[in-house]
C-alpha cells in the first residue's frame, strides 16, 4: 500500500506528461481566441457549497464526495466540479461589478468516489468554462463552438453534439406534477434512492443509473413538450446561432445532465470512438445558481470536459499530441579535468537557452555514448584532455553521424 | 461560508493568472533545457506514505497534515508536499529501470494545516524538481543551479544561497548522542513536543518554532563538526562544483530542514527583499528514502520552492510577468442582421486564431464601443445594415484612432 497511489487515482509520468501539457496549451490558447480568462479556485471548499450549489439529492452529493473535517471541524469538500466553486468565488470577489459577461475558464483536478474503469478515475481532470452575467442565447451557442473547435482542433472527428433545454422553474413546476404522477404509477420498481427523491425532485431519477428506473425514465413524458414560452424562444434562438455557425447537432430530450443547477439549455458532445460511455463533454445553463448560493439573480453558462476521457479516445485514434523537440546535446567526457570542465560548458549551455546532459553515473565513455543514443540527444561531443588543451572538438550530429571540428567556445553559436 | 473560499485558501482570478502560466511557463522551459520530465502525482496519497516518507515526528505530520477517511475506510492525505508521492511513483512504476539519473519535475498544490499569514497559506503551490540514482555530488550542484537560475531568470537579484551538509546515518548517529546528551542539560525548559522527540530523534528539535528551543537549538552542537569521511568529501565536491559555475554560497551549519528524509547536502534560497521569514526554495538530498519505502536502495536529491512567497517577492519588486497581448477585435453591431453577421463573423475569426468577442448584452452601439475601449481591444469594427449590403466595413486601430475601410471577408487577412 506504501507504494501504490490510492485506488482510483493515476500517476502522469514523464513519457506521457506532453501529452497534458499539449492538451492544456490548446485549451488555454482557444480561450484566449474566445476571451475567457483562467481562475484557479481552491481543491477544496465548505461542504455547504456543494450540497446548495450541485444540489442534496444529486448522485454526486448523495454517493459520491470526499467530505471530511479539518483540525478546525470545518466541514470541507474535495471538489467534485468546478462549476460551483467558480461561483463561489463570483460571488466573494464581485466579479459582478465588472463589464459583464465574466468568461472563465479553468484546468483542474476534481474528485468524486466511484467504482474506478478505463476513463473514469476518482481524481480526474476537467477543462471547464463559465459565463456569468448574459443570457443571451448566443453565448449558449459560443460555448458550444469553444467546445466542439477544441476538440475538433485536437484532431476529433466522429463528434456528435446533443442538446435539450430543461427549462426554467416554471416551466419545470408543471413538468415536475406530470413527472411525478408518472412514476407514481411505477413507484414499486424504482431504486429505495429514487423512491426517496420521488417527491423532493423527480427529475434526478432521469439520470439513475440502476436499470430499472433508466427503462421508465426513457419512456417518462419530456419536459421539452412542456417548455413555457420564453423557454421555448430562448431554445430556438441557440438552434439558430448553431445554424449560423455551421454546426450540427440533434435534439436529445433524455439529456437531463446530474446536476441540480441546470436550466434552459443542456448538451453533450459524444465521440463515437469510444462507445456508449462516450459523452466527452456536457454543460447548460443555470440562471438560478448565483442566487441559490446567495448572490444577485445572475444568469450563467458553462461546460465540463473530461481530460481522461478526451486523452482516452485521443490515443485510440492514433492523434498527435504535437512534436517534442528532442533534447540538443549530450557532453561525453574522459577523466576529471573534461568532467570539471563539462560541468561548467553544460551550466552555461542551459543558461542560455540549449537542453543538454552530462554523466551523473561515473559511466565509461562507451556507456555515456550509448546513453546519449539512446536518450534521443540531437548531437554529441566528446571531451577529453587534448580538446580542453586545444579548446576544440567534435560535434556529432546524431541523425546522419555528421561530424565538425568547433571552438569549444563556439559550441553554443554553433548550436542556436 | 456559502460564499467564502475556506481559510487559508486562496482564488487566482483572471486578474491575475497570468503570473502564475508565467512563472509556470518559466519554469517548465528551464527544466527542458536541464533536461527534467514534468511528473503529475495525486493530490492525495495513504497517510502511511507521509508518516513513512516525511517523518512521524515531523511538525509537518505530527500538526499539519489534512488526513481523513475515505468512503473505503483507506486513510489518506491530501500531500503537504511533493518528494513522497514523486519516491512512491518512482517505486511504484520501477523508474530505476530506466536509464539514471532519472529526473523530474512538478508544479502542484500541497496542503498544510498552519495558521495563515502573507505568503503562507495551508493550501500553498510548490515548483519541485527531484533527481534520482545518482550519487554524483554534481547532481546537487546541478539543482541548486537550476533553483538560481530559475529565480534570477524571473528577476530576482538579492538571492542568498546557504549550504549545509547534515551527513548519513554513520556520522548522524554520533552527532544523535552528543545532540541528546546537550539537550538533555536543557531538559527542562524544551517545549513538551522536543521532550517527547529528544530520545526518538533529537535533530528535529533543531528546527521547533518554539523561541526557546529554537535558542538552544542555535547553540548546540553543529552536524557539520562531526560528519564522516564520505561525507565531508560530498560536501567539498558540491562547493568545487558551485565554485566551478560561479554560484556564491555561505555554509550555514544551522539549516537542518524540517523533513526526516533530508541526508547530506541540505541548502535554502532566501531573497532579501521580504524580510525574515524570506526563504523561497529549499532543498536537500536524501540517499535513504527510497529504500525507507520499500525500493531498492537509491540515492535521491530534490527542492521545493513555493510559488506564493515568490510571487509576493515579485510583486514587491515590480518584477515583470512577461507581456500579454490585448485582444484583437471587438465586433460591435446595428440592428438584428447585422448582429447575426456579427456572430458568424467572430466564430469564423476565432477559428482562424483571431481573438475577438462581440456584444451579449443587448448594449447600445455608445454602450458597445465603450466596453470595447474600456477592455483594450486593439480594433474595433461596426457592422450595421449597410455594411453587410456593401460586404465592406471601418476597422479602427484603437492605439491612434487610424481607421481603413476594408472587405468583411479581409478582415481575417487584415489582422494576421
Amino acid at each position: 500500500m506504501l507504494t501504490k497511489a490510492p485506488r482510483g487515482t493515476n500517476d502522469i509520468l514523464a513519457s506521457d506528461s506532453y501529452k497534458w501539457q499539449y492538451i492544456e496549451e490548446k485549451a488555454r490558447d482557444l480561450c484566449r481566441r474566445f476571451g475567457y480568462g483562467e481562475i484557479r479556485t481552491p481543491t477544496f471548499e465548505h461542504t455547504e457549497l456543494f450540497l446548495r450549489g450541485v444540489g442534496d439529492t444529486t448522485d454526486v452529493v448523495e454517493k459520491q464526495m470526499y467530505t471530511f473535517e479539518d483540525k478546525g471541524n470545518r466541514s470541507i469538500t474535495l471538489r467534485p466540479e468546478g462549476t460551483a466553486s467558480a461561483a463561489r468565488a463570483y460571488i466573494e470577489h464581485n466579479l459582478g461589478a465588472q463589464p459583464l459577461p465574466v468568461k472563465l475558464f479553468y484546468l483542474i483536478p476534481c474528485f468524486r468516489y466511484e467504482k474506478p474503469q478505463a476513463g473514469r478515475l476518482r481524481e480526474f481532470h476537467q477543462f471547464g468554462v463559465e459565463v456569468f452575467g448574459s443570457q443571451a442565447p448566443t453565448v449558449d451557442a459560443e460555448i458550444i463552438s469553444l467546445a466542439m473547435l477544441f476538440l475538433s482542433e485536437l484532431g476529433l472527428q466522429e463528434l456528435a453534439l446533443n442538446i435539450n433545454s430543461i427549462g426554467c422553474p416554471t416551466c419545470r413546476k408543471a413538468y415536475n406534477e406530470v413527472l411525478i404522477a408518472y412514476f407514481k404509477e411505477h413507484y414499486d420498481e424504482l431504486c429505495d434512492t429514487c423512491k426517496s427523491r420521488l417527491e423532493r425532485n423527480p427529475l434526478r431519477i432521469l439520470d439513475c443509473k440502476s436499470p430499472i428506473c433508466g427503462a421508465l425514465a426513457k419512456k417518462a413524458p419530456k419536459l421539452i413538450d412542456y417548455l413555457c414560452s420564453g423557454c421555448r424562444e430562448h431554445f430556438d434562438a441557440v438552434k439558430t446561432a448553431l445554424d449560423g455557425m455551421g454546426i450540427a447537432y440533434t435534439v436529445d430530450p433524455d439529456i437531463v445532465r446530474g446536476l441540480d443547477y441546470y436550466t434552459k439549455t443542456v448538451f453533450e458532445i459524444t465521440s463515437n470512438d469510444i462507445g456508449s460511455q462516450s459523452a466527452v463533454c456536457g454543460g447548460g445553463r443555470y440562471d438560478g445558481l448565483i442566487e441559490e448560493l446567495g448572490g444577485a439573480p445572475t444568469p450563467g453558462i458553462g461546460f465540463a470536459l473530461g481530460i481522461e476521457r478526451l486523452l482516452m479516445v485521443m490515443e485510440q485514434k492514433g492523434l498527435s499530441f504535437g512534436e517534442v523537440e528532442p533534447p540538443k546535446l549530450y557532453v561525453a567526457s574522459i577523466g576529471a579535468a573534461a568532467d570539471a570542465y563539462a560541468e561548467t560548458l553544460v551550466y552555461h549551455l542551459r543558461k542560455n537557452g540549449i537542453s543538454c546532459e552530462k554523466d551523473r553515473m561515473g559511466r565509461s565513455l562507451k556507456a555515456q555514448m550509448k546513453y546519449a543514443d539512446k536518450s534521443g540527444y540531437q548531437y554529441t561531443v566528446v571531451l577529453g584532455d587534448d580538446e580542453i588543451a586545444q579548446k576544440k572538438a567534435v560535434l556529432k550530429r546524431m541523425s546522419d553521424g555528421e561530424s565538425v571540428t568547433v571552438e569549444l567556445d563556439e559550441i553554443e553559436n554553433y548550436l542556436k
